[in-house]
């Protein structure tokens, strides 16, 4: 698609939509700040602007789509799959700064928010309410809402609770033509019409731009406890999962670390972990204090009986604090080990997790890379991360041969190439693979007919002819 | 949309599609059978097949969409809406004869099922399994879980458990044009492109046909307990509701009765309800034993505080079953007043239930309607059920302007037209005052996109120009 350039005259109409010049970016050392995300590449934009509106956003889209220009939203710019990156260049939309709202309604059990509210500012004021908003991607603190959104982010809490789609309600959305719409209600039960919500959360701003959005609240649970159990085998850990989760317990969080994650913590850090040991699970219970005290005791009969050679039970909040800190410390530990992590989320249904690790396992002795894997075991999202040098070429095409394999497992396995992360540019060129010719044809089908000028996001999630993974170029 | 009748070289091409005779019906008393739903009117359809796999359905959506033959999917016909009505016409395909696969997977917490498996028998599957599929349709004995899917079902479980949407990770679908695609997998998180699973989930069978369906299935709760508490004015009800769902407690149901509600009961059947209350609720809580217990009691206390006039704890099946005995009769007790019933299902937010109450209330008067409301407290979905006799034009006229009153009372107060029965051909007039023209329309570039020829469930959703409501025709 050839687009048009940001020249002089889109420049004057830009400023008749943000009239505050300091909101309108063009100079090198700002552009700059907006090349790049947390993936791989950077791609120049030819300009910013810091919408505070939606008028000033629907404005924009609304110039880009006559101009042919295209328009790259962008939160915090924490994506690990290029969700942000301008990589056709045109104009980034920066939302972080459009934060003015963040509403607590507890008679209604909604939030409702602006893009660029941190995740971690909506949990906060959800519980001083009494009230929970559940999804916590890793990157809650520095990430914003509208990031969240736009990738549909997952996290730890994800298989009793679901991921950030589960919790929207409605959306205040920008189309591609720069009309401003309503979807959804605040309502937990709408069925008017198509779901239009759930198809915006998640499309990574190729539908769309949100500008706000009523998220659901629930109760907050009033206790947690932890447990961690060690296992000798990763399968018996597997058994030990299944079996708490057919005993009518619900865990908030069932976390693994492998046995090269588990070495490479205690390596960067001694905290006495078991190196010998090929799994450590960590199992979080939430709700009634009765409740809570109950199942976690039960959690580690079971883990106990299944084969876990030795299980800890926390329920203070020190106590809670310093069975998370192997897990906490796994990012520390690799990022030491190299200067470049790549951060996969391969997904897998939860009895195909044993057959993942030795899938893993096999491609960390096929390419001869520093792999490790820890994740989310209740709900089969892994992290199999890879940390290597970007300046060693040779390594980096071992890695992408890696990655690509990964990929295949996941899917062979009856998973998905992304579980929480996204697509963007880093996984594109896979699409097809999971999701065959005409499964991603529907897809397109529904891009072109609302963004038939593709302004949006353009070189996202569809595949360009030929394309293959590639850690190596921009 | 002018549509071809099905004429003999049709009827040729689906001898060989399928090759069983007994399945293919055309005499005038078995599409008798297909001429109605649950809801109103009656339309006849040219031919009704009965498939077996995913090819026969793909065969017949494709010839059917070559030849521009209209295509209405149907599963148990319980619809209120008219979901399956064949309103143009052309081919039934009947997909409750299309349930040879309910296949439970504890170790994946899934469930993979045929569309014409009932609801029931999954929620008894899973239950063997120590599990639970959640979302509970009071039509569950008798629904088949293909029409579940096509209408995003609801149910008394909403608040707490959400509804049919939430519980399908993936799809097996035959498209428009014919072909088989997958969508989603079987996994809790997927990010992978644009979300058709739920796209198509609610889709009411206008963007393609579902043949199999992957379920989530979570940990069974342990126990359930239930309290009903009676109230002397309906805003302080609305306030009880509101104070247990800050209080940490998330109970599984939150039921609302009004007092014509309770007044048709109580002459339906004599049980001392109290006919001069303005509303009684029934709260159930279910989970850890322990838990259950105790928030029972909270809550119950937490009615007694806000000024509920009397509360009751049942603990036993058999006292459960008690108090719900007064909610289960609503049904029995009204039809016997009136022949006709109307059964709606605007939803509001939850804080304005009272408001709601007091529309309602107004709109009764009116139009001099027999309109009773119960419904699920917790998420604001009412059910305003007004009777009448529809042989009488002059009070269906008053009915249809009643109905038309409700949705706009439900639209304004921030709800939805439609919380989970579905718009079908009964609310379709009402769409463009929810969603707006460019809101509807952008629903309507997808239909376009995917079914370009329209003859997936055509009729539905989608008004054409100037309809309106319309009680008395078909």
């Amino acid at each position: 698609m050839a687009y048009r350039k940001v020249d002089q005259e889109i420049m004057r109409n830009v400023r008749q939509i943000i009239t505050e010049s300091k909101r309108i970016l063009t100079e090198k050392q700002d552009l700059a700040s907006y090349s790049f995300d947390a993936s791989f590449g950077t791609y120049w934009p030819e300009l910013v602007v810091q919408p505070k509106t939606v008028q000033e956003v629907a404005g924009i889209v609304n110039l880009a789509n006559k101009a042919k220009i295209p328009v790259y939203p962008r939160g915090a710019s924490t994506s690990l799959s290029g969700g942000p990156l301008p990589v056709e260049g045109g104009i980034v939309i920066d939302l972080s700064t459009m934060n003015h709202k963040l509403e607590v309604i507890p008679d209604d059990l909604v939030a409702i928010v602006s893009p660029g509210i941190l995740t971690a500012a909506i949990h906060e004021a959800a519980e001083q309410a009494g009230l929970m908003y559940p999804p916590d991607p890793s990157s809650s603190l520095v990430s914003t809402i509208g990031g969240n959104l736009a990738e549909n982010s997952g996290g730890p809490r994800g298989l009793k609770y679901g991921v950030t789609k589960d919790y929207v309600l409605g959306l205040e959305v920008v189309t591609p033509q720069g009309e401003i719409i309503r979807t959804g209600s605040r309502t937990v039960k709408n069925v008017t019409g198509y779901d239009l919500t759930k198809l915006l959360v998640g499309s990574e701003g190729t539908l769309g731009i949100i500008t706000e959005a009523t998220l659901q609240l629930i109760p907050k649970p009033l206790e947690t406890a932890t447990l961690s159990a060690i296992f000798d085998d990763i399968v018996t850990s597997g058994k030990a999962i299944s079996k708490v989760l057919t005993s009518g317990i619900f865990p908030a969080k069932m976390e693994i670390m492998d046995q090269a994650c588990i070495q490479a913590v205690e390596s960067y850090q001694p905290l006495g972990l078991p190196i010998d040991a090929e799994a450590i699970i960590l199992i979080e219970v939430d709700g009634h204090p009765l409740a809570v005290k109950d199942e976690i005791r039960e959690a580690a009969r079971i883990c106990e009986q299944i084969g876990a050679r030795q299980v800890q039970i926390a329920s203070t909040a020190t106590e809670q604090a310093n069975l998370w800190k192997a897990r906490k410390l796994v990012s520390p530990a690799i990022t030491r080990m190299k200067p470049t992590k790549i951060s996969e989320d391969a997904t897998v249904p939860r009895s195909q997790i044993p057959a993942m690790f030795a899938r893993l396992k096999q491609i960390r002795e096929k390419y001869n890379v520093n792999l490790v894997v820890f994740g989310h075991a209740g709900d089969g999202n892994l992290h199999p991360n890879i940390v290597a040098d970007r300046r060693d070429g040779e390594e980096m095409k071992r890695v992408e041969q890696a990655v690509e394999e990964i990929f295949a497992a996941a899917i062979e396995l009856g998973g998905t190439l992304s579980g929480e992360h996204g697509i963007g540019n880093m996984k594109s060129a896979f699409m097809e693979m999971e999701l065959g010719a005409i499964g991603l044809d529907m897809m397109k089908r529904i891009k072109d007919s609302w963004d038939p000028n593709h302004i949006m996001n353009p070189g996202k999630i569809f595949p360009s002819p030929g394309q293959r993974l590639n850690l190596t170029k921009g």
